[in-house]
């Protein structure tokens, strides 16, 4: 299988603006920068997605992706961070391998635009619930 | 300090559709429902951000988060999962006690819309990721 972009630049095979790196995680600025500073942190390990990743290296992912979001608070001078994995196609996941977006925010409006909409109709919430719950 | 609404579902003085507790986490359908199976991950003990919660039980948040999103999958029928906390009001936070949100994705459109757009305008990468790295 060919490598994703994301094992390339673990490899060293493709350069990245590193912010972070130990024996089992990376962080890098994406190179789009939705706003100033927009970092990614994955495990080195590859695994397509936050689901499939093991508990232990999930939270190493997410310790990072968390003082991140304290620095860039800290040193960037952002107001507030969103911390977003897309898991799958679907979700709007482009690069295969389980990343961490994080991103600084200076505004409401800038190039993270979000919308989230309600939509109850024909949703029955206890059976939802119920499905859930009994199965996890 | 009056109460937030999730310290109130935590407490039992307001119901929710739950899916998951234990001594430190509650998981329970988000009442908007983005999109059928939208649930919340919260600690019980109150922390204002996913930037302010001590690391261990973060680390419970996103296990719990993350097995929700595995079951939307298996038994709702989903084909993809985004994980999503947003970190003060600049970046869309409504409620002020640390929230997941396990938003599950039956097509690509659909109630969660999420646009980003690149903009490295004026930006100086190297020394961004200079600026996160020496202060992590």
């Amino acid at each position: 299988m060919e490598k994703d972009i994301f094992c390339k630049i673990i490899a060293g095979e493709i350069p990245c603006y590193k912010i972070y790196e130990d024996a089992d995680v990376l962080a890098f600025l994406d190179i789009s920068q939705v706003t100033k500073g927009h970092a990614l942190v994955v495990p080195k390990e590859h695994y397509d997605t936050f689901l499939s990743c093991p508990e232990k290296l999930m939270h190493k992912v997410m310790d990072v992706a968390q003082r991140i979001g304290q620095i860039s608070i800290q040193f960037l001078g952002a107001k507030g961070v969103n911390i977003l994995t897309n898991c799958y196609e679907v979700a709007g996941q482009t690069v295969k391998h389980f990343h961490v977006h994080v991103i600084p925010r200076y505004e409401s409006h800038d190039g993270f635009e979000l919308e989230m909409k309600s939509n109850t109709e024909g949703l029955n919430l206890p059976v939802i619930a119920e499905t859930l719950k009994n199965n996890l």
